[in-house]
């Protein structure tokens, strides 16, 4: 059982933003079993969680930092953790996640190096879960959502699909785009359907991305404000590359069809979200284009990871089996 | 609040088989506050629940008869069970559900012609679910049920479809066959997949119906025993007269896509049970034939009933507006 000031400081570091180039961390200073400071990371260009805390609690000599994440040992807009820490004098740090990332990992040696007693403590949280695997994996961990009827169609036979959903469904879309860094959609579902692809109702917008080469019109609403990129290929690697450049750990992917399997043939699905309607179409646009598997043998298996009600509809969360 | 004794009858009544001609029912006798007598309907043939009571009691002068339904007023192959509690002088009779069977209501004014107290006492239950629906429309319930893949695929594009869902679902599959007094699938899904749409691990097996006009090979799974019957028609109100001449409330429809089109297209299908595997396949067969539904305006609507996790699998119940 770790201890409640390090959960505290994962809680701390939920107060930051969730799609950021950073990660989430927060951080409790405490000296004499009694809290002098807190505080948390609120994104790229301000200070880190240490760096906050000490400064919140003016002088840390003797004291424990408990951090949700292993310190950094490293220089980018701000100086290593490690040192501020080490210069307040502090004599212990207790940390629940290590660093995945190599540039920055090597913090718990660097501090023992200079005298402070480290320990890393396990806590089994999904704070930061998309950075984590996106540092680990060297590209953004990606959501693949889908709305259709219970007979799998997203779409009319005229290509009508609004709404197939209800509106708590669609309510719960806007709410988990939110987290994301990019919206990924192909420029057919761009074309066809005339997307915002927006969050109405939340602070911010991912980043849009169009994949395809097709032109998209000026006056297409998805080109609601400048936060848009399009990206002329077929291949989704590519278009994961050009997203892990940009910092982005995780990828909504809103289809359509043939986005969707380019992403699902490549392997490069981590997870599906998909909203089922109480309805049949009996045709119509299929969920997922042809994902070149001829028989039993090929089918693509994922875990269950979650069944809920969302109003009038279900959704179904599944994961890859190494996720 | 219904009396204790009606929901003793409730329960008692359970005992009876699910999948009969007759509707379950039980009774019991009580007198100055004791239980003198309780029996309940074993099926047709056997004496009603309320002759068993009687029986069982001995003697019922003065008592009242607790009763899950409305004693029946008509002579089948037993006599009216309201002379049978008329002559054993009941005082009181308190029933839980009004006899929807035109031939056989009647039973409380005829009890109340005879002297006798008769209260009805409403209890919210799901016994006799299909034996009141079938008596009250004419036709049996039909529950429509199909396995598929998340993108609504039940079979690969060579045909394959062993298996899809795991075996928790499988064996959920079964478990519900043996509530229904029918299991019907179309030729194509008896000649493609040579089911044996039997029960394994159940007693009795309901009469296996065979929908359409291609000849079944003798040596056909399904011919494992006698209780298969063919009926040459495309027209699923033909097949649901049939078996509604058979006394069959309850007919549980496998498909495949075609055969379950029909019934849908024809607006006879009352509740829908999906077995959803975590998987996709992304071509070859679809749940369900074309429906005739050109766009969203004719999109086909049920009501969301339950959502279950079965085992690996994500089981979705879904009933029709007006079930």
């Amino acid at each position: 059982m770790a201890s409640t000031y390090l959960y505290r400081a994962v809680e701390l570091a939920r107060r930051g933003p969730l799609a950021d180039p950073n990660p989430q961390v927060g951080c409790v200073l405490v000296r004499d079993d009694r809290v002098i400071g807190e505080g948390w990371h609120e994104g790229a260009g301000t200070p880190h969680a240490e760096v906050a805390a000490l400064q919140a609690a003016g002088g840390a000599r003797g004291a424990t930092a408990y951090v949700s994440l292993e310190p950094c040992h490293h220089t980018g807009r701000t100086g290593p953790c490690t040192q501020a820490l080490i210069d307040a004098g502090v004599a212990e740090v207790r940390y629940a996640q290590p660093d995945p990332n190599p540039d920055a990992a090597g913090g718990a040696s660097a501090l023992r190096t200079a005298g402070v007693r480290v320990e890393h403590e396990h806590i089994d949280t999904d704070l930061n879960r998309y950075w984590t695997y996106a540092v680990s994996h060297a590209r953004p961990f990606v959501t693949w959502k889908f709305a259709a009827t219970l007979d799998g169609r997203s779409a009319a036979a005229d290509g009508s699909s609004q709404w197939i959903t209800g509106p708590a469904a669609r309510a719960d879309v806007q709410a988990r785009r939110a987290s994301a860094g990019a919206i990924v959609a192909g420029t057919g579902t761009v074309l066809a359907d005339d997307p915002r692809l927006t969050l109405r109702g939340h602070a911010g917008n991912p980043l849009r991305v169009i994949v395809g080469k097709r032109s998209i019109p000026a006056t297409a609403r998805v080109h609601a404000d400048d936060n848009v990129l399009q990206i002329a290929t077929h291949d989704p690697s590519v278009v994961l590359a050009a997203l892990h450049d940009r910092q982005i750990w995780h990828a909504w992917l809103e289809g359509g069809p043939t986005v969707a399997a380019a992403f699902l043939r490549a392997g490069l699905v981590d997870e599906i979200v998909a909203y089922l309607a109480p309805a049949l179409l009996g045709a119509g646009r299929s969920a997922v284009a042809d994902l070149g598997i001829g028989s039993m043998a090929g089918i693509q298996r994922y875990e269950l990871r979650d069944v809920a009600r969302v109003g009038e509809d279900v959704r179904i969360t599944l994961s890859g089996k190494d996720v």
